[in-house]
């Protein structure tokens, strides 16, 4: 034992660990490095964060307020619950996303801190370090985050945006492996805002099941989608690919800051067994999210009517993409010669005409930029107004035109 | 890319991963193993588990209801928030915890997902796997479960309960070598309800201070220490060790189902730069603990009266611990032939007298049981009545009688 020799070498400088070194979230790194100088004169317009409150122009369901009041009224809910949570809370979320030919109870529910909660848990319970999991791009950047810093590795499927950001299934199919641990999907997309129809998630799951692989599905944004389409969830249309649905509160009833996250465990053929076990013993670790919000959980997933998600919808209704809250707008670079990246661009934007749209190069995309749409309809018809004139002054045309212009 | 292989090989069994085959959490374990049969003739009286919530005997103070009330009305704090904590709430966690030897401001706090989250993110920040940390025996199981499933190893140093449970330095010097990442130390003490002397502390910081190593101090019972007794933090006794202080409202706010809890970083010398950013990564993982909590927490934090603890503490007075809400209880187990551990003493405590007591096998540490004392007057006298009766009944008396009996 070297004591004396530990004792004489370090000094008190102490080290992160690998694990924190390797937590990387590109969207606060790429955020937090850009020179964003707004234009003073102009007013900030940010298009860039998915979080619907920050304008106040979208408030959450009465009933969300109405069963929190009621949890803290009742005095009982304070205390320490179950890991994966109340049970009635379990069976409420349970009766929530069951479906004809899907249905689950409150033992096929984990409830976790936020979706984010849900998603790290998932990927932790199903990969080991050294095995990789498959991801899509452009795609939320918590995945990659995750994993990466557990050690395992990620591979990108693509996202066809000339096929309304479908999956490129054969691409994704030729990056399965044996160290192939599971499949994340995102429907509707973040940033895409597309929804996939019932047709491509049958490809898509026949295209799985063929590896034996479970699905991550994130549905975060499940049933936030434009009249006209229609929602499908990946369980619902499988007897036979294992899912692990993550989901939760905060977007279709407008509470992010909640942390009210859940994982539905869709088990078939008794595949996913010991992943259920995972699961509860990973939920030891934290202990799950708030009693006050479980307790409210009932009556805000029973009682909350039909016409507050729509009235959500109708808000951000007039604009083209088809679920979700955002839309990917492309950059034809070669008509911006003054920029070298989507980074760029989006900063000099800031500069120019104080609006702020992240570059998708946070999703590993880059040449686009994600636009938010749960803004107040004048901020972003104004925020457009903006990006028009921006896209004028600097606009150089080249040779062949060719579609992908900044729209 | 034996793809094919892989189709013929793999049936739709899914394993978990090892992290959650490692993340074992004994408590549960345990508890859950044992056959608990209460006696049908008396009611069941449970001195198990640290929820001072569960006999409603113990309300939260005012402060706690209303200003949670206060966030839900307000409005503004339903969104995404830094997912360090509010700037406000962070503040607020400085003040409640600085000493004139120990200033902190919102910078050098955390807010995590109860005290539990954060012990996570201080072990999985500080050490590697493969290196090892240092913790108590008898303790809190969490160090373990969440060290162990990361890979980081646990050494074990003893509080020795001649000593009324103070920390065995030498040995603990002892367990040091070069792969040992941090210390982690527990005062007021879950299991034994003791509180260390400022002196005490002393020698804990001069020793850990020779060899350079971070404190990782669980600090959940804070202040939480009977009259005659005094608390000290460990940072306001060293200008020298860096300290990640843990805590929360939890137990001093009797609201362990609201999941806030804070690390605190106690920097000196710089040496945590690192690590402070560290933190801030780990926190991108899972956005921190709920909001409407987070914006009560300056009223909650400044205005709960005195009065409101130390009416808690003088509800719990009447026994001999020094702190926390805890009291370890040696069983001679050569006086109790008929049992082979603490385990079977406690499973038989409940088949006859229906009073349920956690076996310190939980913490690591035979042959004690642990009592709760947040329980009504009258249940803690009818359950020390029907222990004492257990007692005498198996009770076998061996040549010497040496204390440590069934008190
Ligand atoms: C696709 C997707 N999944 C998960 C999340 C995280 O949700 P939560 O805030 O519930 O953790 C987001 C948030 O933006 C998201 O866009
Ligand atoms: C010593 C100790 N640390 C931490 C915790 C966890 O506290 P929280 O419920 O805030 O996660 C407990 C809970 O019993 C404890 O006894």
């Amino acid at each position: 034992m070297s004591t004396d020799a530990r004792k004489l070498k370090k000094g008190w400088k102490v080290s992160m660990s690998k694990m924190a070194e390797n937590t990387f979230n590109p969207i606060r790194t790429i955020v937090d490095g850009m020179k964003l100088t707004p234009n003073p004169d102009k007013d900030m317009i940010a298009l860039s964060i998915g979080d619907p409150t920050v304008f106040g122009n979208l408030p959450m369901p009465v009933t969300c307020e109405e069963a929190v009041q009621e949890s803290i009224n009742k005095r009982t809910c304070n205390g320490y619950c179950p890991s994966i949570g109340y049970v009635e809370s379990r069976q409420a979320v349970a009766d929530y996303v069951s479906t004809p030919t899907s249905q689950v109870d409150a033992t096929d529910v984990v409830l976790t801190s936020g979706c984010s909660g849900a998603l790290e848990m998932a990927i932790a319970c199903l990969a080991d370090p050294g095995q990789n999991i498959l991801i899509p791009r452009p795609g939320f950047s918590l995945y990659k985050t995750v994993a990466v810093s557990l050690g395992i590795h990620v591979k990108h499927y693509d996202l066809l945006p000339e096929r309304s950001w479908e999956i490129d299934l054969q691409q994704m199919e030729n990056l399965i492996d044996d160290d192939t641990a599971a499949i994340v999907v995102c429907n509707p997309s973040n940033p895409c805002g597309s929804v996939f129809s019932e047709e491509h998630i049958q490809d898509i799951l026949n295209t799985v099941s063929r590896y034996r692989l479970p699905l991550i599905a994130d549905e975060i944004y499940e049933h936030f989608v434009f009249s006209g389409f229609k929602y499908h969830s990946f369980a619902s249309l499988s007897q036979d690919v294992p899912v692990l649905a993550c989901g939760g509160l905060t977007k279709r009833y407008l509470v992010p800051g909640w942390r009210m996250g859940w994982i539905v465990i869709n088990d078939r053929h008794d595949a996913l067994s010991e992943v259920r076990i995972g699961l509860q013993r990973l939920s030891t670790r934290i202990l799950g999210p708030n009693t006050l919000i479980q307790a409210a959980l009932p009556r805000i997933l029973r009682d909350t009517p039909q016409s507050f998600y729509t009235e959500t919808l109708d808000y951000i209704q007039p604009v083209m993409p088809q679920g979700a809250m955002y839309m990917m707008v492309g950059i034809d670079m070669k008509s911006f010669p003054e920029f070298k990246s989507d980074v760029e661009f989006t900063q000099s934007l800031v500069t120019e005409e104080s609006v702020f749209c992240l570059p998708a190069t946070c999703f590993e995309y880059p040449n686009f930029f994600r636009v938010v749409l749960t803004v107040p309809k004048e901020k972003v018809v104004e925020a457009c107004n903006r990006i028009r004139q921006f896209c004028e002054l600097h606009f150089q045309p080249t040779s062949h035109i060719n579609g992908n212009g900044c729209a």
